[in-house]
């Protein structure tokens, strides 16, 4: 190490581009920032695909968490907006949104008394794969003093929430019908990229068995971000939930489904130590980037160092292998991150600063961010 | 599955606890619970063995982020605090703390400017392991219009920040000394677990450096929870860093320092969906557990199911697999669970729920929540 004691240097970090320079001077890193071009590209995509395959666009609002940006979803042609949690679908209703599905079980006094109140302000449509959930949701019917529309959640292949058989589906679906205050509205589904034909026989097998009851899914919602291009695949399926797409990120283009291009949110660090030759520390680690490791290799694409690997995280500081790297960044410089997963990302911080292109914006509250309940 | 098309059912949620049902009925979950009892207790046992060893107690905040836990610190003894961020010492001194080593690299112009500022109100301490970071630091000081104190970081075996020489770091230290406005206070470690031997032989060699320079170093400071039986084990070490011990976690119990009584931290969860047998949904994921593993088998222990295993997450569902107990939950009941690294946990929420045994107090802010710069 060659030490040189001036103090006259200049305090301005070396960056790629002088948009990283001026956020680095302005807000000082790890700065979380997104291109509103790049989103409105993606939010218009979206729409297109939804739109060209006959398919109402319910984007989810888990991935940005800002009614603004919903706001803009349905100006693009949304026709309502989908949230995992009641207190993302309470900030939501205040920013002016309205035709809210909640695409999880609401259990327990608390939540059914807010998801009755918030049903007084707006439409509101719930998920639920049991009769637990399914003999509660009254409550909140009857403090909204009007109908809850309820989809009963199946599950296709990814074993997380939702019933595992067309006959469990129908049961509930008739325990909704002939519950006080309660509507049957459809059917939630979030297909494995490659179980479509599995939940075509599901979807199919449940319709019978309603109509024998006397019922009728107006609703069959399908999700996910990497099934955007299986858009309208399943016959019947009436719109699809999309989150990540909004943004994208390294899994997303891993799965095929974005290019870098697409990626509209990076976190811009910077190197605090170059202890050898080898290595570095980033001041982004597991309390910004997150753990969320996808599946991928190493935690983030360094845009300008596409050879650098982010090994592990400590809570603020990511080891940065440069061992297969012989461009190496130096200490104070501003580098741009493309993350593995956004969505959690996102919700590591109170704000997004905004960019179009070279050209700083602003900033946009994550107005939704922590809310867990 | 038994549907029963019932409305009468009661609201409440089954739960181990009068106190757990008690969280859910009034905060929903998932919360996020300390309990004081045990976090005094953790506190006190940590400033009795810096006590013992001879050495100032200087926690790390980082997991607690609380100015009012750090305050109850340095009312047990603590001689000052340790921050990673520059936005968690602001929050400290806004909280009326003073005496603040931020143990990280702080470079560019936005931060030392708000470097300087803070140092017109506290004592602040700043690490550094680079020629690039010193040269900057004087700007702080002139804005402070005080002398800033530098500790030159050095590493011993984790390969994260800090010079890997005693030869690098008396060079440091000398650049310090020879700095306007810094003044060289002496140097920041993090042994590793396994690794004094070697840092022993790594400061004594810096320290006769520093003799050989005219130079002293009036603080030797260790770090970690890990660490805390191996507390005086530096001759030298002046004082030392513990962060996670205040709340403790399931790693602190893998690393033999903490007992599950010592786990001042619970995250109180329902669970939402039991679509099969073996298996359910906690309505915690990695949104608010994290995905930091932590190296161990599982994402939590589930303390009223010790064999259920957290599988893995989605970002609002914790899979849980419950093929290896036959003790298994219904749908609506509240567990607690202990989480595997609790730092990252306690930076999702921006309150923490306060309980003393079974009574519930009330709620704390973490106000130094998501100060990623």
């Amino acid at each position: 190490m060659s030490v040189t004691a001036t103090t006259s240097q200049s305090l301005d970090q070396p960056a790629a581009t002088p948009l990283a320079a001026e956020i680095a001077r302005i807000y000082g890193t790890p700065a979380v920032v997104i291109d509103l071009d790049i989103v409105e590209a993606n939010i218009a995509r979206l729409q297109a695909a939804c739109d060209a395959a006959g398919v109402a666009n319910r984007p989810h609002i888990k991935t940005h968490k800002s009614p603004v940006l919903a706001r803009l979803q349905v100006e693009a042609g949304a026709r309502g907006i989908t949230c995992q949690k009641l207190g993302e679908a309470e900030v939501m209703a205040d920013g002016g949104l309205d035709d809210i599905l909640i695409s999880y079980n609401i259990l327990g006094e608390e939540k059914l008394g807010r998801l009755g109140a918030l049903q007084r302000r707006v439409r509101m449509i719930v998920a639920a794969d049991n009769p637990v959930t399914i003999s509660g949701l009254p409550r909140a019917a009857e403090i909204a003093g009007r109908d809850l529309e309820v989809v009963i959640e199946c599950d296709t292949g990814r074993k997380r929430a939702g019933v595992e058989t067309p006959g469990e589906a129908v049961e509930l679906a008739k325990m909704v019908a002939a519950s006080p205050g309660l509507r049957f509205a459809g059917f939630l589904m979030y297909p494995p990229e490659n179980g479509w034909e599995r939940t075509q026989t599901f979807l199919d097998t449940a319709n019978a068995g309603l109509h024998d009851a006397g019922l009728k899914a107006d609703i069959v919602s399908t999700g996910g971000s990497p099934n955007i291009p299986n858009i309208g695949k399943l016959k019947g399926a009436t719109e699809h939930r999309a989150g990540t797409s909004i943004f994208n990120d390294r899994m997303q283009v891993a799965a095929g489904v974005a290019t870098l291009e697409n990626c509209a949110l990076n976190v811009y660090a910077t190197v605090v130590s170059r202890a050898a030759p080898e290595r570095g520390i980033l001041d982004a680690g597991s309390k910004t980037l997150t753990s969320d490791v996808g599946g991928l290799d190493g935690h983030g694409l360094i845009l300008e160092y596409p050879r650098a690997r982010i090994a592990q995280f400590a809570e603020e500081h990511g080891f940065l292998d440069l061992s297969g790297t012989n461009e190496r960044p130096v200490v104070g410089e501003v580098v741009r991150i493309v993350p593995n997963h956004v969505c959690v990302v996102v919700n590591m911080v109170d704000r997004l600063i905004t960019v179009r292109g070279d050209k700083l914006v602003g900033e946009l509250p994550v107005a939704a961010r922590g809310k867990l309940t």
